[in-house]
């Protein structure tokens, strides 16, 4: 490299931030990111960006040779903001909780430095702007799109609310955790509360799985593992003195390695039948994996350590989450990286949880996240 | 007596069938009864009755002497009617589902009776045509009153889905249960479903509550007593992967004795509160009980069985039930008796249950429910 | 007759304490009455009686005619005696703790007064004293040797601890409970405490099932029929830190309605099997019914009634319990009645109840039973 | 070092596995290692060792300088030995099946090269044979004895059953976990199982508990943390048909951080004190702590490594365990490194895992131990 990433992130750090407020007073939510696409794609259109349309994402490439990709998720949360900012969500009921914001904007100023400096750049970049993270596994459509073909590798920033702002976070290896959902409904038969033996009760039947649902991690995954089995929503019945019909169970599950997820998976549907054939009630159950563990190549880990410190950044080793991420697929067909940039700043008061109402971002940060991936694209 | 009731009333049975089927066609809700009781009241006046008003229900009196309670019910239930006959309700999502208009059609015509005999009367007969047993306890506003003011003795007829067509169906002492309520709600701490170390998640304990509940009626009532303790709404969460807040359970319970109802009141207190407090969740819980057992003096059923006899009709003892009835409240305060007549008839299909949407009533059996109230009136 | 049974009783009282306090301070277990069949078996001897031997238990022969049967129980319970009298029991660990003393002593003076006056004797009497009424359904041994061979009816006594001493108890119908057990052994994988994902751990697996079968009582069964299922043991592991291969249930179940033990038992086997089916371990599970119901029949209950009211004794309904009685098998084969004789008395301080280790029995009462008997043997 | 720690430890490697075989004969319980510790004795000081006696343990120091302190633990376990070989234990019952024989060995073989070298010694090395590792605490003895008097570092080895045949495994941070032990009884009231309404049932609530226990590690503990909480033992009732007086439930926990630990053991409180109060029962509880987690000095697991590659020995990162040690009490007051010795080797059929009565060790990796010992007391 001739020139210095961070030097020249820092000097259009204006820029990133204007970029990142206007979309955050502007969110919108999984595959309706109609504007957010078109302000990104206008700029790299004029940058001189390749530009393919994918719904409201966009694959854009700059460069030729080997392929490095960079990506940054668009879509907002279904929040209603409580910060008092000058740049506060103006959409009632939506708000960038998850700072993706943040990451569009971040590599929006990458583009734009790469773009500048593409006489000189080694690779051919392709840039990932997904829609649909949250729920929505964007990350796949891209995917089918083409996003990975020929990729070698491809890196991902996430900001980071529990890490120091400007602290570049580098796992090795599972960080973001695999994710399942489950829903069941339970059927007894309804009837009067006061003649339960005409009934087949199935509150209680309900009540049972859910204790018994805790066993699988408290008795069956190995202690020295992670998992997570949550029963998120109970429902049944609609009077206090009416048996109902059903109770409906809604869960999720977390984990890293695939077969502590197998295993989980199979021991939610066995404890499920098992007890409902216990009771002579129907069993409707569906068991669904969402998203793979987010699994970082060692050796890509390793390399933007390299970069990162190279650039001048300082760099931590971060924490596993239970939280999940469709990076993850990415993932899972080429190797790659998956970022953390601390944004945590106690004195600004930038203390509170993603998805949270006040969740708000240390803009300071993200000319390092701009730094990084303009590394990261010159130096693979 | 002079006359023979049973006779007399056989002569008017198509009036009194009429009657019922124009109240069928015509259901009204618990203290929406406006239309049935005008009809009541009408009729009563041009019979000579002295008449009090209480809201939609009437106090008529005729006679001197001691005073002899009549009770009929006149509301209808929230359930479309599903039954194909000419008389089906004309007022979608209402229906006399538990034959109240059989009731109140049957004292109707007793108080004709009553009233062309009322020269030889040996006693003052006060009818009571009572709003909301369903639910409402009407009785309570009757008595409030002075409905019971001076009574001797209190009797009401219910149809009995149960009982064979004709037959008067007896018992002495408790006859249907006391029912109560309870409502509570256990708030832990809610939080993202892949984190529940941050939370303190209400599910699990809830299930604990509907577990440990059921040790009331299985362990700590006296198995040769009746109780139901039965959960009829258990509802806690929204969404798939997020632990919510709090869980709310809902209930009704059962008994004959008020001992074992004072049991299972506090049992149904120390159980949740208990569990409540192990997991350090806050519990809201309220538990009100809605009304006695319904209890008849055993002279007074004997009194009715005599009398039926007397007339020529057939007696029967009649089951316990566990469900409820406001009638109750009256036999709290004066002696008598709660009546079953027999409305099944198999032959012509009737044969569902109270409270079902094809509940019907076999008509022959009316003029017997009239003649026996006729009876008790002059008799007692 | 041409003699009052009560005088004569009465006049042979000090016989019958005298041989009660005999049996009482030589207590034998079930099938181990050596001692006290030898002494019946010379009494009844010494009175001309025919003898036939069943094991420990003996049928005993007077008269001609329609033969009627009165049955003793000869047997004693493993429970150290604590009452502090001059017949206390002189074997360490057994004691008459259920009054069959009292029965056997109470029949004695019975056979000893009918031999008497055998040539008045109108019926052929046979004398039932069995053994092993505690749970080694010693009944079954007597019927299978043909004590109830051309039998038209069976009467036996029980003294009774909740009925005031003198009073006949008596009931129609079902009156003693029938009754079940069953033993269950969940097995797992044992191992390591600080492994449980190696092992399968059956001790939450029989937690749940301890839970899940309360729901039989509290949700299953008819709440106007009575059924108790008591889980009396649980037993699994040996030490803090390992995991047990296995956990051992042990319990009983009552019900008066055949068709409630049917349910009772189909049910404890579906839950016990879905459960050990939802956690992928073994069930081994017996479950027998040990005896039906002690059933009377009304017509039996009504003349044991009027002889006893002859005889100038007291009698009273007698509530129904969910004990049990072998004597439910000779009733399941011939009509007949079981009959409490009351024998509490507060001023003497007997009040505790059966199988108490302060169990006693107000002597004054016994010339009652035996008047009883006679009277039942000569008036049938 | 002027000699080969490895060359000397092979030399006399027939010594160390003679020695190993003759403790493996003749095993003995903790605090009863009489014979074991005379044997030790001797040989230490016929090679001039400074002897001190702590009951069945021994202190020995050779040389001046800065304390190093190496650990060998000598008991045996209850166990009945399953292997068929010629050094099978002669005692029935008892079993060296977790390698203490070996740990013994091979410390003896370094105290001999060490004595051997005396001269050459650059430090003051402390020997600790230790009674008493296997639940009894034989760590706590010699610390209150002195053994850690101005100790510099202190190490030991393990045998370790997962881990090829020679390999050592080290391990920066917690290793092995913190352990603690509960038991509880909870008291109702006992009675007649036919009877439950006069008794109070403790196994439905012991039940409740131990599923309630469940939820400490699946909903409670960060599922990024370790946390076991096993119920080992659970005990009531000695007959199908009586219920019982009271539970007992018995269980160890295990943890590597101690806020972690804090919070299971305030759980397990909480848990069975609000649910015996749920029951109006009586909870018995005591809680112990028996051991920290055993955390080894990153600095010293360094050393330890490069002493071992100096030596030519292979070394592997090697896997957390819950089990537990008592040389983490030695590390809770003086850095230090406890240290795996792979003794696996599935061609000899060496398979089988620590207290399995089937474990052995594969005696070819014992000089690595030994020459590691050396090379440590040389080297620090």
């Amino acid at each position: 490299m001739n020139f210095d990433p961070l030097k020249e992130a820092l000097a259009i750090k204006d820029q990133i931030i204007s970029w990142r407020r206007d979309f955050h007073m502007h969110p919108e939510l999984g595959y309706e990111e109609e504007r957010t696409s078109k302000i990104v794609e206008e700029h790299l259109r004029e940058w001189g960006y390749r530009i393919k349309r994918v719904g409201t994402g966009i694959i854009a490439e700059i460069g030729e040779g080997k392929v490095v990709a960079l990506r940054a998720d668009m879509d907002a949360l279904p929040i209603q903001e409580e910060n008092d900012v000058p740049y506060k969500s103006r959409v009632p009921g939506k708000m960038h909780a998850c700072g993706h914001d943040a990451h569009t904007a971040m590599l929006l100023g990458a583009a734009k430095i790469i773009a500048e400096h593409s006489d000189a750049l080694p690779n051919r970049v392709r840039l990932i702007f997904q829609p649909a993270e949250e729920g929505g596994n964007g990350a796949l459509k891209m995917i089918e799109a083409g996003a990975l073909e020929n990729v070698e590798a491809i890196f991902g920033i996430h900001v980071w609310a529990e890490l120091e702002s400007g602290l570049i976070g580098i796992r090795e290896g599972p960080f973001l955790a695999g994710v399942g959902k489950f829903w069941a409904k339970v059927t007894g038969k309804g009837g009067h509360g006061a003649a339960p033996h005409l009934s087949n009760d199935p509150i209680p039947t309900a009540a049972e799985m859910v204790l018994a649902l805790q066993r699988i991690v408290s008795r069956e995954v190995d202690p020295l593992k992670s998992a997570v089995v949550t029963v998120g929503r109970i429902s049944g019945g609609t009077a206090f003195n009416i048996i109902p019909e059903s109770v409906e169970l809604e869960g999720t599950y977390r984990f890293f390695e695939p077969k502590v997820g197998r295993l989980v998976e199979k021991r939610i549907r066995e404890i499920l039948e098992g007890i409902a054939r216990a009771h002579n009630t129907k069993l409707e159950l569906s068991i669904e994996e969402l998203g793979p563990p987010t699994v970082n190549d060692p050796s890509m880990a390793a390399f933007v350590k390299k970069v990162a410190e190279g650039l001048g950044l300082k760099t931590s080793e971060v924490r596993q989450t239970m939280g999940a991420e469709d990076f993850a697929f990415y993932l899972q067909k080429v190797p790659g990286t998956f970022i953390a940039l601390g944004i945590k700043n106690e004195e600004k008061g930038i203390v509170y949880p993603h998805h949270h109402p006040k969740f708000d971002v240390d803009e300071d940060a993200l000319p390092f996240g701009t730094a990084l991936e303009v590394g990261i694209a010159f130096m693979l």
